[in-house]
């Protein structure tokens, strides 16, 4: 049996629940193999089982190396579950309150985080992954040649996306933005099709073997502009620096803060100062106010402080960083781009 | 006031209920014309008002036109609504579990399709949008050459993306599928590095104005192709000349199936015929042998019946209609493409 596997079995053998249902898409494909597209109920138990729609059933049964049977209804399957001896069934926090309605009669609920506790540790070949994912988005960023771009945002993130897939990516491991002028003070501005303004702000990322890499740079023009990055870049560079096992991740949200803050920008920095990523572009923990996880070897997290001002301009600065003894930033991308 | 935002404050008088919590994206957008990048948690009652990410404040600013407030926590916004008297909450089915727990405490939840029911009926503009969407990427199809193309199923459907952005689409309306060979038979196959093989399916649609578009075209040549897929055509006909106002969906789904499994193929199809779309791919009704929604004017919904044969190949033809009188289908690309 897989070792995921093991590990969640072992979880509900200490809380006294006897399976655990998946239907993440990420979930289920991180224990079994299988990537669902269009659903699926994956209960991990103790002979693990996938309940697969009929247009999944020939993928998943190739892809799962857990045993696949295809879903019929809630009834069959809450039937078949409790004829097994399951009363008590632990479910992701992302599940459906419609399909929670379906299982409470059936079953005592118990919300439970057991696979995000384990994706927050990435095995080796994980790291690999979003490696190669960085090493792709980063190539592809610099055949854009962005400085002598005379292209619209929307065509310059659509060359992005074309390199990262010519240069192996599956696809974007989310929506590109390119933006530039006062759109940059938006953290998720849209490409708009018009040439590129200053600064230019750029977030992208590439999925390579399901897996997803996370990069931002900012390109400033003039003075006050260079002087906010300058600031940002203190902020990434303190954070970086501080990060090590033992810490909880909100310190380390602390001291990027604290950079921008001590500048008078504290209420410009409008997010977390980073997220985890995986197979997911967003995974816990976070570098955030509110998230005390204690910092381990093997997570896989952003750091992406920003300073933004409403009708003027923002501007981010992000690496990903895989954490060992320290913080190790993924790829050799230069923060400063000229 | 918004005539969606007046329909649902009806729904909850006559309910008894005090607010409606909406977190969807689409739904937020639906009702608010803000569509959310992170999160957003938007409450329609008397005065409604939408709690939105930091992140997201000078976005939901310029677009909403619900008052919008800064999110802190739960517990802020949970006493907030209690001090107006909120007592019993709707929510969305869709709500995750997780967000459902911050709430259960506080307010005596009901789960509600206030906004899915107004949704299932298209407005003329809603209507004029979907056709817009459909007319850029059957134009894009054309555009590719098929036939001609000597390029690999990747290529392709980064190409087809290209020309839709091109011709004035935001982005695909959902990964774009381009599968040949036995692949085919994988209804959401995923398209490979490799040359076309035969049969060619393609499954594509464009994003206008946040409104979708959807279809399927399979292109065939020996003969049990051919076979194969004159039952998909006149499944695909016969379900588009039954559909009235009036008529269950799940009955328009037994006309395309009952013309499959007359020819012995029952089996081979996989999935309901259709879906409705809008701001989402897959909206509510469907025509799905579960679903007894009766037909409305204004219903957008897809027709696609398939016959999927493991190890050798799959055909399936998809138009969308828009439902008047009768069923109209929307654009004008030919189902046989020679």
């Amino acid at each position: 049996m897989d070792m995921h596997i093991e590990n969640i079995q072992n979880d509900l053998k200490n809380d006294d629940i006897q399976a655990y249902l998946l239907t993440q898409f990420t979930n289920v494909e991180y224990i079994s193999n299988y990537k669902p597209t269009s659903f699926a109920f994956c209960v991990i138990k103790e002979n693990p089982i996938i309940y697969a729609s009929s247009m999944d059933m020939e993928i998943a049964k190739n892809n799962s190396i857990i045993e696949v049977r295809e879903y019929e209804s809630f009834e069959t399957m809450n039937e078949e579950l409790k004829k097994e001896g399951i009363k008590r069934l632990a479910i992701e926090p992302s599940l459906p309150y419609g399909t929670y309605e379906k299982l409470r009669d059936d079953f005592e609920i118990a919300s439970k985080t057991y696979v995000d506790k384990q994706r927050m540790i990435k095995t080796p070949r994980e790291i690999e992954n979003i490696a190669k994912a960085t090493e792709i988005a980063q190539k592809s960023f610099m055949q854009l040649d962005i400085l002598n771009n005379k292209n619209t945002e929307k065509e310059i993130a659509f060359d992005l996306v074309r390199f990262m897939i010519e240069n192996g990516a599956e696809k974007e491991s989310f929506d590109t933005i390119v933006t530039s002028g006062a759109n940059s003070s938006l953290p998720h501005a849209i490409p708009q099709g018009k040439k590129l303004g200053q600064p230019i702000l750029i977030d992208w990322g590439a999925k390579y073997n399901g897996y997803c890499s996370d990069n931002t740079r900012t390109m400033v023009y003039d003075e006050f502009q260079h002087e906010i990055w300058d600031i940002v870049a203190e902020a990434h560079d303190k954070a970086i620096k501080a990060i090590k096992p033992g810490f909880k991740c909100s310190e380390i949200d602390m001291i990027s803060r604290d950079v921008i803050s001590e500048y008078g920008y504290g209420d410009n920095f409008i997010h977390s100062t980073g997220h985890s990523l995986g197979l997911d572009i967003h995974e816990t923990p976070g570098f955030s106010p509110r998230d005390d996880t204690v910092i381990e070897e093997g997570m896989v997290i952003t750091v992406e402080p920003g300073i933004y001002l409403e009708g003027k301009f923002g501007v981010r600065l992000e690496d990903t960083v895989s954490i060992s003894k320290k913080a190790n930033v993924i790829g050799d991308l230069p923060l400063n781009i000229v």
